[in-house]
């Protein structure tokens, strides 16, 4: 397989070059890059010095054409022109948040940008691959999802599917490592003022926000509102969401570790901790692991869900290689299948 | 006056030496350990090289009262019985979770140890400077709050005594640094495994729960049971408590900042911030302060309310501190007005 | 007092306000900002909410007149201009490296622009107080030492001028925390590429090599020509510098405590450590202490120097404030005087 | 094969798990603990949950010797007597120092214990992959390089072979992340005061000076005595070496650049940087690539090596396993090429 990166200098850029040069059915890897052609990747990177010796080339659909798959790691706005060119004819990852959202007014609302054509948004299959898998395998358009929506939905999948909570009353208190803001230079992120501090941000104004709503409305055949509350951490990667609902009469802690186990038993990427104890986000360092602890507190009749992911790979670039297998005919876990590192 | 440290060897301890040297009105700390009597304090902490020059002493009832005021700062079980000895007589300052809880079997459950003696838990006031200061005027014996307790109660404070929510209702995400964890050595916070790494700990069973429902009961007037969950963050000092509530029909955001600025507009060392702006931790690192920023979302119908405190100063020593200046009839801002240290 | 502060936005500014705020004879702090004019310290620093609430004001030499002495904490090139219009008549202390240098040659050539004039390269006096007391008395225009030559001079003076070691031979491997760099935003100061990470940077390039040079020569009475390596560490604050060199025949260990004594022994900020023990650059955190660690290795004939300083209190305000002191006929200590924040 | 583990809860342990875990010719991974006998590793390490389901057995000779390989992974003092009943027969790779030294004496005066029977000393090549290839592959018993000897030696070696400098002028100035420190809590790696702090340790005093002695005076071939200072970094992984010496006469920046390509050009695991350029720890983050950045300095006469590895890979387990590699005649790279984890 060929594969192409545009925006290959950003953070998910570079984790798809790491994840893909690991893959066993990846024979190329072309980089591209709107801004820094003509570079290598090294310049931008010297940790590929002598690994990768790939030369950025500007953005060319004819030569984008050319791979079997092109995954776009572009900022907003980028990829709805792109990926009308391109699809069908070649396989589209998109990592950008432009074709998650079906209804463009929303997208409208909280990106403050017009929306893709709606024949994109229609056509675009939300990757989240656990709950996706048949869809995924037969598109060639696929909108990845975003880092935390992926934390949040994995952990709360079951409880709304199975009809254990009301995702109208889901609280979802997230925290993220800074690689999560980009490599754009930031006040937010400068390391004397982020290095032993601890931030809040984009209190009920981030746009990850209609993502989770738009799915937990799906599997709850109605309209959710959750509250979410992102957080910066002075740390590299990584994302906690601690999420809390009151649990409807008739379920226990039982109950809830049977939905988890039958939900995530058989997959790979998921695993579920046993009652009591919780994952650090450290534990799923640089892997697509999704880990997630779960209890029910009698005395206040709520559930705690602790969702923990590594926002560069299952939040981006891994979860996006992942669906490239499952969009290839290929075993889910090619190419992923490693031991965290740790410590 | 004359100031005795017992537990001089803690972080409590060693913080409350740095706050009481800048003290204009102390001109005297002794320090008491019960195992490293003999040792000088520079041994221990060589920052204190050349600027503390006191030796540590073994605890002695008789010694201490030579004292105006005693802080205890040492684990569970201790100061009940040290404070039956010294007061009346001597003032005392107990910073251990001992006295705070007025519940014996509160107490014994969430503790799982024997409570001090009744007489002793009806007499000590609980030290939360700005809600209690006139109880504080008339004590000599000071249940110094905890670190969670004093972000939440100042959080939730206005909300609570002016109906705005219900208590029960309440959710408490918050993080702190590792200072709050203590010296002594456990792997949860060796640095190896705790740099880059945010971690859940302790959910729905930390000893701070029933301190912080106590408060919200005695505001609310009938019991409150919250849900309350800690996390570790890989930074020294700070704790942020982000805290969710359905806000009560007609309450606005107008509303709400009328109630803030109306109980915290003359405390000095409690800053609200403007709507739309939040506080981080390092905004308040080293000091007294404890900063929030409160936002209604209509979306929902919930506020978030966002408290951010050094633990050791505002959570621990520092409001030990405030407290004695209240207790000696001293303006409460003094030896403790100053700027953050930032960045 | 009243103090003026230029350039009071960056790190040094407002770590002078910090120190200046807490200073008994200063009344009046102004703040001026060449492209901040017109908002309060609060808008550009949220931690000095409700405690400095002046407005940034324009440049305007009319109006710095008006104070007894002017801070400047500017870039390069700035201050050379605003001190000839300010002296003699007002007080300046310049944090800037613009008159630190005596030869404007070996300015131009590290610095790579024009230097200031000579005759105000010749009045101004390079203030390392410890080791220029008379001097810092007379002047009215203080050159206020780099960061990193303020910890390597101090850490290598008693050798120096004691003849313990020639200069020529020392090799300076320097660790610094990234405020050193400065609030302007750097890909090499991102938190997600720094963290977690040590960094190397202007191998033999660094600006501060010629002012270690200089004092050096003059305690030696012969050029002397070092080799200075600096060095980022994934920290807020704090230096280290760990020094080398061969020690000359007839020198032991105890020899050398004995110069550092008697180099120290009156001095409040210089503490020198016992044999064997070593300072951490923290525990010197948010004060103007700079402590030193010496051992002579018998093996190999060398002696090992170890200084930590924090870079914005002795490495820069901090020292500045000394300074001004000293200027003004006040123990050295006013202001200063304080236990270092641990941990 | 068939790898087994001797001290598989330390963090060399984990890190060979991870790495064999990973490579292709390992189909089975034993783990031994003295300790922990009849746990899962999960237990010790939840990141490993559901990948390695290896139960710790207690350590048995005869079980040992039906592995292929055996690594020892101890702490100082175990490996002597258990390599002796291994070899001949099973390959041993030991990654504690007990084999390094070839001076019985040398080593009692260090280590300040018993060294290991002189014929295990004579028998075991010490393994610096990129200069011992012949001896390693004739061997079944390694001595594995310490984490500071591998980046000194990596980054000295050409120097010193070809006679371009005096080992016994070299200053080496090392940084290391804490878990060089190992998995055993001590105060001097509790978070709270290792955070935000930059160490120096053992002045003159580390074991591994000796080692880097040995080698070094072996290439010379005369007695070589070093300066040799570690430090400790507020950071996980990662060595930096900056090492400094007198270039002598007729040598230049060119010659010196040649003898680097003439060393390592055909190393796949050596990355010599571009003149003016110097590697950071990071870029070199759970791989096994030593990168070297070298410069010359006309003013001083000095040459400075900066020389980077990731401590727990080719300081310690990668390493062992690339010279498994060798031993057992597969490629060097085998299971260890990959791209750094960046950022």
């Amino acid at each position: 397989m060929k594969a192409a990166i545009v925006g290959a200098t950003g953070y998910g850029g570079i984790e798809l070059i790491r994840l893909l040069h690991n893959h066993p059915e990846v024979k190329k890897i072309a980089v591209f890059s709107s801004s820094q052609e003509g570079k290598t990747m090294a310049e931008s990177y010297p940790h590929v010095s002598e690994i990768i010796d790939e030369t950025l080339e500007d953005i060319n659909v004819e030569h984008l054409k050319h791979h079997d798959v092109v995954f776009l790691s572009t900022p907003p706005g980028v990829s709805a022109d792109l990926t009308g060119q391109l699809v069908p004819g070649t396989k589209v990852i998109d990592l950008s948040g432009d074709l998650r959202l079906k209804d463009a007014s929303v997208y409208e609302k909280w990106y403050g940008r017009s929306s893709a054509e709606t024949s994109l948004l229609e056509k675009a299959v939300y990757g989240l691959t656990e709950w996706r898998k048949e869809e995924i395998e037969k598109t060639d358009l696929l909108a990845n999802p975003g880092c935390y929506p992926t934390a949040v939905l994995l952990g709360l999948a079951p409880l709304v599917k199975e009809g254990a909570i009301d995702a109208n009353q889901v609280i979802i208190d997230a925290k993220s490592g800074t690689t999560g803001a980009g490599r754009s230079l930031n006040a937010i992120t400068h390391f004397s003022e982020m290095n032993d501090n601890f931030k809040v941000y984009k209190v009920n104004e981030h746009k990850h926000t209609p993502e989770i709503e738009q799915e937990l409305s799906g599997w709850m055949q109605e309209n959710a509102t959750v509250t979410f509350t992102p957080h910066l951490v002075p740390m590299t990667r990584g994302i906690m969401a601690t999420m809390y609902a009151p649990l409807h009469k008739g379920w226990t802690e039982q109950n809830v570790k049977e939905i988890y186990d039958k939900a995530y038993s058989d997959k790979t990427f998921v695993r579920v901790r046993k009652s009591g104890t919780y994952p650090f986000t450290k534990e799923v360092y640089g892997t697509n692991y999704c880990d997630i602890g779960v209890t029910v507190d009698e005395r206040t009749g709520r559930i705690t869900v602790v969702s923990v992911i590594d926002n560069l790979v299952k939040g981006a670039s891994g979860q996006a290689v992942q669906n490239m297998n499952v969009m290839f005919g290929l075993p889910e876990e090619t190419g992923l299948y490693s031991v965290p590192i740790y410590p």
